[in-house]
């Protein structure tokens, strides 16, 4: 069952998430540290990226939500991931995974179910991570792309979904974000974003951010990705290639404005 | 006592760093990596980024200047910083500690504190991180931003300057750099710096750069300082945000000339 | 003997490359783990960064070709980048050494001479690099940058390629690529590339990527050299620094096209 979902519902959202700058605990990969942090503060949070087993719980316990990325996941960094995602837990915080190449490499795949267990408020992947995650057939990616389409994993999101009690996302060309029972779809977004690292990685840190501001997990995700989206789209149409594409992003996420989320949201 | 300087005094000192090319050894966290090696080679130094046990203490040895920043700090890590700091202090290299975020993690605040016995040339910090390095009250930041003013922290940075030795330098809307008697003001700078991540990182690698080239160590860090924000003011004014900024901000650095230093300096 | 490559087989190299997108997994170093992902996702490259004990070897497996970058080695990168030249090896996978500061720093020294052992396809360094790795004379570089010319490095290069099969590439104002009986040169290329991080670890990645595609190791090895040289004049000529360089070299690596290989390749 489609869901409506409204631009002015999106706009507020944003300018929440703006007045309060929520601080946004990372632990991802070594690809996207600087990018991820760039684009946080663009969009008005305050990104944290303290990894290590020292030091995660402590920062998990003064945050307003948490994002964990497998992207280059080693033995240290999925000890500091367990301890974190454990506090999260134990603390009610909003947390959100996101399970890159999960199906491709069997250690990180391993760790992903481990990390399962501490109920994430939220994941998100592309089709192939999602399927692989949720234990249906055709999972396996390339390296960190997906070979399947978005709507090829909608039966394993939603199983997930009621398996983990998370809101799951499926991103590619369309987006689909589920909680089992309702379904939303986001139309927004570009091809462009496919040829600059770390833009999955990206919408997922933001979902984090949207997750600290707003109660119902399903909005804030599907909230984000129109967000994302519509920078994503607004950047690749005035752009020569990724560089400038990425230079856009970054000012289109601090200055997106009502009136632009109004003409361009396409939720459903 | 305001301590007068002039912009002459900075172009000589930014024009003697692009003649040597100092070799700056940086030890610093993983969101910032690039930027800062970016940043150096702008401004006209050469940045070294080795940070492993296995290497620290020879590039030590071969460098004109160390930064070690905590940003990221984990068990590994922490012993290079301490393997450097040491190297450093026996031959007499000038090296400057960046408390990021010290005050509110308990585990990097105990390793800064175990750095000082390294006697650091310069220190610098936010507020927050200032005052909570030099244990006066108040030094509780949020997450890697400061909770506090400058001024705020400006007895803590005297008494720290004279418990360490070090000349002390606290950023924010104005800065202020002490060595425990004479005090320096920057009002250089544009608050788009801040939404950018990795600024603070970036002057402190540019103060250790400067700390290679010119003798007195409380004029190397006001000279960093007034570069680093006329650079910053002229990228924030022509900028539609922070993508744009960035970019601005590593042009203006590579292309700062005597005539634009003069024309904005704010040393008091 | 120099050896003629026309402009038409470059376009048909980076044609096949586009066409093809091969994955080219990079263990590197964490200065340019973002930039070597942007760079190689322009060309149309699909990179992998997986570096950790744990994957490595499955990742490999997977791969279309493998590159190793010693810019920020620790004990721990080192065991990996083992793994995963003996399985490049064992498998026939193509794999470049890229020896980042090899002769300056003893560590880093002794793990190039083992990964060696393992028969990398190419080697890619600077002058300073590659008489280092050769045991040649005057191969202590200064940080990460050459004391030397890329000719004063030809004796040395050739003896390298004949002791260890590989193509090796000194890079510099003229690069060279030498199998131990042909040199290739390149001619293509701008100082600006020298103001920005990582352009080393950049093309040794893009050598890389054409190594997937391309059987002849030189050929492969020169035509990435063209490619990057070329993309990095045009993107130097149009800049105003370092900020704008970046952006502009992102997007003509995206968007170059045979008309302008054809108008600048400077191979011999």
């Amino acid at each position: 069952m489609a869901h409506s979902l409204r631009a002015d519902a999106v706009w507020a959202s944003l300018s929440r998430l703006r007045d309060t700058a929520p601080l946004v605990h990372n632990i991802t990969n070594a690809v996207v540290t600087n990018s991820t942090a760039n684009i946080l503060l663009a969009l008005g949070a305050s990104p944290v990226m303290t990894d290590s087993t020292e030091e995660v719980e402590e920062m998990v316990a003064a945050a307003s939500a948490l994002v964990i990325n497998l992207g280059t996941i080693n033995g240290d960094s999925a000890a500091a991931m367990r301890l974190a995602a454990a506090k999260a837990q134990e603390t009610g915080l909003p947390w959100l995974l996101d399970p890159v190449a999960v199906g491709v490499l069997g250690y990180r795949t391993r760790v992903a179910g481990e990390l399962l267990w501490h109920r994430p408020t939220a994941i998100r992947g592309n089709a192939s991570e999602i399927m692989s995650l949720a234990g249906t057939a055709g999972g396996k990616g390339r390296g960190v792309d997906s070979t399947a389409g978005s709507r090829d994993a909608l039966a394993g999101a939603r199983s997930l979904a009621e398996a983990t009690g998370a809101v799951v996302a499926i991103t590619g060309a369309v987006d689909l974000i589920t909680d089992g029972e309702r379904i939303v779809e986001c139309h927004n977004g570009d091809p462009m974003m496919t040829r600059v690292t770390g833009t999955g990685c990206a919408v997922s840190a933001i979902a984090g951010a949207f997750l600290a501001i707003e109660p119902d997990p399903l909005t804030a995700v599907a909230h984000a990705l129109a967000v994302f989206g519509i920078a994503g789209e607004i950047a690749a149409e005035g752009c020569n290639g990724p560089g400038s594409f990425q230079l856009r992003l970054l000012d289109l996420l601090f200055d997106l404005d009502g009136q632009r989320i109004a003409d361009r949201v396409r939720l459903r």
